[in-house]
């Protein structure tokens, strides 16, 4: 465990007081996978990732950015953040879509939950899109690559 | 592939047009796990599942009912619905904790992507209540387990 | 107590399944107070009720029917419905407001929470735009006067 | 009155300009009560707070914590602002229970209505937990208990 | 004037009565345009109108189909209503780009504004990603189009 | 064209990084007109522009007030920022209401969207308010007046 091992527990939920802390260049990286069968992943290539819905990539870039802003609206304990900078890279791969989301802010806490967020909801975009050729799709391997400007640093 | 394979491909997003299917009773299942390091593990089964930011598995639930209701606003191509019952299951197992999400709704489209939203952000909350802990966790195997209602069921 | 003594209490926060019940015409009217200091109030009535931040009423007003439409964004286990009309009306008494608010809708559940939480949010804005002359104002007799269309009626 | 009585009143409403205002460590505390039937609030000490939908306690924290991070979404003149902290305290008295926001931030305005709303909607999410046992619930004394940080303080 | 002239006006803001109405197939189509120097449109033009922000195109698209979705929590007097479909259409012009929106719904009042809205919203996403090349750029000639399924039909 | 020009085009949409910029005071003034059919305009003009929707002019000042906090919400790319002030000016000429929409900011990047959008959306406003007497309504001329704080100044 990385820090704050002696944490006193309570049943009850907070925003915990960040107030404290100083202001510093905070930045993200978060990633996932969303997995489609053989025949699907083929379909999508040999149509440069375009659908009926319209193209997979502009559309999950767009759903991840406005995903990160609404972090602090979506998960109950994050506090709100003027995020700086967001950026998504999404990559076909083989039967599957990398996407990545990095996230940018001045602030008294982190922006992991937004990268990871905006990477989250990315996906889940990608999905809604194909799910019309199936519903066997995945999404895998959603975590932290990289997180700066906090007590600690993760990755590199 | 399902169903659907004939589409014609756009590079135009779309909310594509559903007017003319019948409102039917919808259910959607869909589930993902969180993965622990197993000494952080322990210590949240030690403490219940509590930690300093309040209970992971009540917190969890309700970030991921109100997700669910959020999904339209999230997920760019989706389709408002009134969702008529939600429901969130959080059930550790070995190092990791399982996070399924039922949705219901009388409607003329389905719910899968309710229930996906659901569980990826009741997920996204119990890894935010943890990250002071350690950022070696991993969000994974987020699928559609089940669905009825529409032209195909899937799953059962 | 009216109904439903018997229910399985839980641990578990859900949004309850709705989906058996009928759809019909939903109405509910609630209401509350803001009192004042008598020279605030004074002041506000010699003002017609307008401050430096504008028209208490008009604003007040405004403020509860868009909460109104926000109540399932709101309170994590309300349904989501389409509000057909809403209204509010704003009664200066004697150093205090009188805020009532009447929702309509055709829904499976009732709008009691949608009326509750348009007369809450109409008396905070009020509070809001009068806390510049004082901090000694209450919200006060938040409570359900009406309702028709569900189970059971009360009030009338 | 505490300040300000000397203001020009105007039909017209504004987000007041804040710009040239001091960023100082903000704290606001507001508080209200619910009140219960005796036998709908004996049932509930008997089941610790739960229901059928789930613990009341939890739930409502939750739902204020939303709440008071909504605020400049949900009253009209109110400017946007990034809370550092938030905490709710739900303290069962007798027939009643007592509802305490506590809210923080560093900004150019104070954070009372952040802490009116957190503790009216944590009080509006108990209203609907419980509304299945009786709509003869009542939420009263809404008032702020404390602030510091701007121009004036208040209470202590 | 086509309808309603009898009116009785109204100092009170409210979101009118539509429970009476019946639920009808709505469309609605609306329109603006965006101007620009024509120094700026060569440019856009040739660059396929990719900008350092991405595609104009499918990024306005984008805009307009969530803000659609956004109406009645953006425009204070909007009933909800759940969108069936929502299409842009973006065409570039002399100097300019057209902007057009069609909503469909089956519900009791019309979808007139979530088309504006729309249309509104992708110009205005149009504005922001070409705003670093020229601030002489103006959105005009929003307009309904076309409207049908309710007391009176519009164009056509 | 003002700056900027030689820009590195994208298929990719993104949130451009600021963060290296200062924070500075911003203003940003926009305006637009909605036109209206001679015989609806002297008839809203006799009603002291009262419908049976309420005042319009009170009504779409807040629709604008608010619309301008959501900016970051509606529009994909624009940054999340803690508007210190907005205002909006509502002004009945001939055939026409003009509408200026005056935003105040400390940030890193503009508040021309902010003003641009809450200009548009007080706009639709009275469009929705007045729909019931002539669909022949049109908003044209939005465009930014003014802006002061960034790399570059506009208008004066």
């Amino acid at each position: 465990m990385d820090e704050n091992q002696n944490v006193v527990i309570s049943q009850k939920s907070s925003m915990v007081d960040v107030g404290d802390k100083n202001i510093t260049k905070r930045i993200a990286k978060a990633s996932c996978y969303i997995h489609f069968p053989e025949q699907v992943f083929q379909m999508l290539r040999q149509n440069d990732f375009l659908t009926h819905k319209g193209s997979i990539i502009n559309t999950s870039i767009i759903a991840g950015l406005m995903a990160a802003k609404k972090t602090s609206d979506i998960l109950p304990l994050c506090h709100p953040l003027q995020l700086t900078g967001t950026n998504l890279d999404i990559t076909p791969e083989e039967n599957k879509i990398r996407i990545e989301c990095t996230v940018k802010c001045d602030g008294k806490t982190g922006v992991e939950m937004e990268a990871l967020t905006g990477a989250s909801v990315a996906a889940l975009c990608i999905y809604d899109m194909c799910k019309a050729f199936s519903h066997d799709l995945e999404i895998t391997d959603l975590k932290l690559n990289y997180k700066k400007g906090g007590k600690s640093d993760y990755g590199g």
